[in-house]
């Protein structure tokens, strides 16, 4: 079954290792097809890893069709897309300076252009919420905004996209960004971009950027 | 058309990433043949790039050949060919300890032999510009001096060259002290070189290193 | 003789050079089979290094098979195969920011949910211990909890595994850990996280994580 | 002429690229044959750098075989030959954390074992001099100590081995030890191995690590 989907879902895993987002086992990435949702299983290594052993859930988590065991960040996945109908791929890392402002504890400011192409407002920040539940699902709804963006307090980064691509693109700019205004942070005392210049850039960004 | 151009160009976005300069489907490249100039579709990805997909426009921006959109940042690109009559190839990326500087809204001092080699002069830093206009173009023409690099205000950087090579050397060179300068002045204050020995490392540089 | 083993070490060897823990001839993985341990030879660079290379020495140190001379590390090894009845794997880096809190001479706390997941407990330090006598092997048992990893003041990273691959893992999540605490720790005070969460979340990724 | 060094000054001007110690056109290797020395041609990209463009040169800086202009560097290598009898090769780097000390103009303590083994003293730091000349050279013989690594004040790093191995492993080393000790230092006031000790590593090292 999407056999398709099990490729791009594949390829976005490379990419992710590619840019080095996630590390040996960690990260994970899913799309939603229809009421089903391809995800990653759980523990494989990248460098064993196969188009083939990606899991089929449904709403509910039940196994469609696979013979390994889900991520262990399903539920969350899963509640994602249960309450936000333009969620099509959802993407979880630990990229390392994304991590770092969630280990401090802080949103991402936005603090250059890219930023605000890309996300259009600050990367929020969740309450502290354990995994494997549906809590971390919750917390991220409460902050969640339009960039889809989220950093996960203690923990690492949610990605909600609009497809496979979509996601990808953010988790990389994500750390991207976070890199750089981590050490603009460090050194300086950056100004933000004000709101009215972040919205424009946003929206200009997403009309007449790309292809479409 | 330009099919040579377009090869050199398609090695020239490969080197950018190779070298981390960009990200996904950030930064691009053009160069100028004539009154054309073939320049990167606007966010196509790294991944999925090919020669082909170079757009060829005119100084105006019209599309001469190419079935893509090109990148939005086409019009600054015009201007610094328009206004710079060295000016063969132009280079855009968010390269990262680059895009710190222009975050911390400083200028990058003279403090390494490397740095008065290739770039002979402190890395200026243009005012707030918005993208997709000349107003980029504008803000770059106002500060550039011969090192053909430049610090875009709270977006990251613009190269011109003299030729393709040129131009991507500088950006690698670009990034290398940028981040060199980062992490000195961050633990102590350096002191910059002397201007007239930045001098003379630049024009040794420019007579003596290389094959010509 | 283990041509199985052979192979799972030098893939073991390749990961840690791709994911930047080891340089040229640095480090050192070794594996147990009943009384014999399969280790890299001395000083081999990466770029040399063979399968049939590593050296089988029995647990005095007796080589048994092999014709290069095992690594300078062998006794410190060998030290914790014999004192850690659930040792089957031992790996030694350098790796660079955990080497850093080693030169630190500090544990690393437990700021995000990947270390609590991975390893339950701070990473601690051993006493100062010269290199190639059971010097080191003693240090370790001193300060070794259930995750298995410890660093070596001044030194660098020692990893106790229940398998190759888990060695690995371990010393690859170490890395990532110790770089993200590191920037955490240098731009604020992240406070860790609390002891019995740590306690749970260790419970459940080793007892719901994987596919076992 | 010189073959099969040829294929070794190749492969370490690759391995410096690998590890990511030169960028682009920077950096150089060359190696002594008797009264002849082998370097980099000036300028050429490692992307484009073939095993026959090494230039020939002797050790006043005739060029005996090569169609290329030797590197620019090549006064100071062969001042380094000439005055050390046991430099069988030399490299030229810029890398980036070694670069940092050298801004700040401070010479690299020795607080880790992987220095100690390796170098066996601080990497000590020339007074300013400029490119092309002896004045490298004489800068360098000033200051350099049995590890055969020098810091070039706001400039770089030089190093001489008894072997192309040796200075390459040395390069790397060196970057590694450069970027821990920044880090630590950036972070805290870490203290320096005692002489002594850092001695007693140096011996060890140097007589039983490796397969000789």
């Amino acid at each position: 079954m999407y056999e398709k989907e099990r490729k791009e879902l594949y390829n976005a895993h490379l990419l992710l290792e590619k840019y080095g987002l996630v590390a040996y086992t960690s990260g994970n990435v899913s799309v939603r097809i229809g009421d089903h949702v391809l995800i990653k299983p759980s523990g494989v290594p990248y460098t064993e890893l196969k188009p083939e052993d990606f899991v089929v859930v449904d709403l509910e988590g039940n196994v469609i069709e696979g013979e390994k065991k889900p991520s262990v960040d399903t539920a969350t996945h899963l509640y994602l897309y249960k309450h936000l109908d333009w969620a099509k791929s959802v993407i979880h890392t630990h990229s390392t300076f994304a991590m770092v402002w969630a280990i401090l504890e802080k949103s991402i400011p936005v603090l250059c252009t890219a930023h605000a192409d890309v996300f259009g407002e600050e990367i929020p920040l969740t309450e502290y919420a354990p995994v494997g539940s549906e809590a971390i699902g919750k917390a991220v709804l409460k902050v969640i905004g339009k960039s889809g963006a989220v950093l996960l307090r203690k923990h690492g980064v949610m990605i909600v996209g609009t497809s496979v691509d979509d996601a990808v693109k953010k988790a990389i700019f994500l750390e991207e960004v976070a890199k750089a205004a981590y050490f603009a942070t460090l050194a300086g005392k950056p100004t933000p971009l004000p709101p009215d210049e972040v919205d424009r850039l946003y929206n200009q960004y997403h009309t007449k950027y790309g292809q479409k």
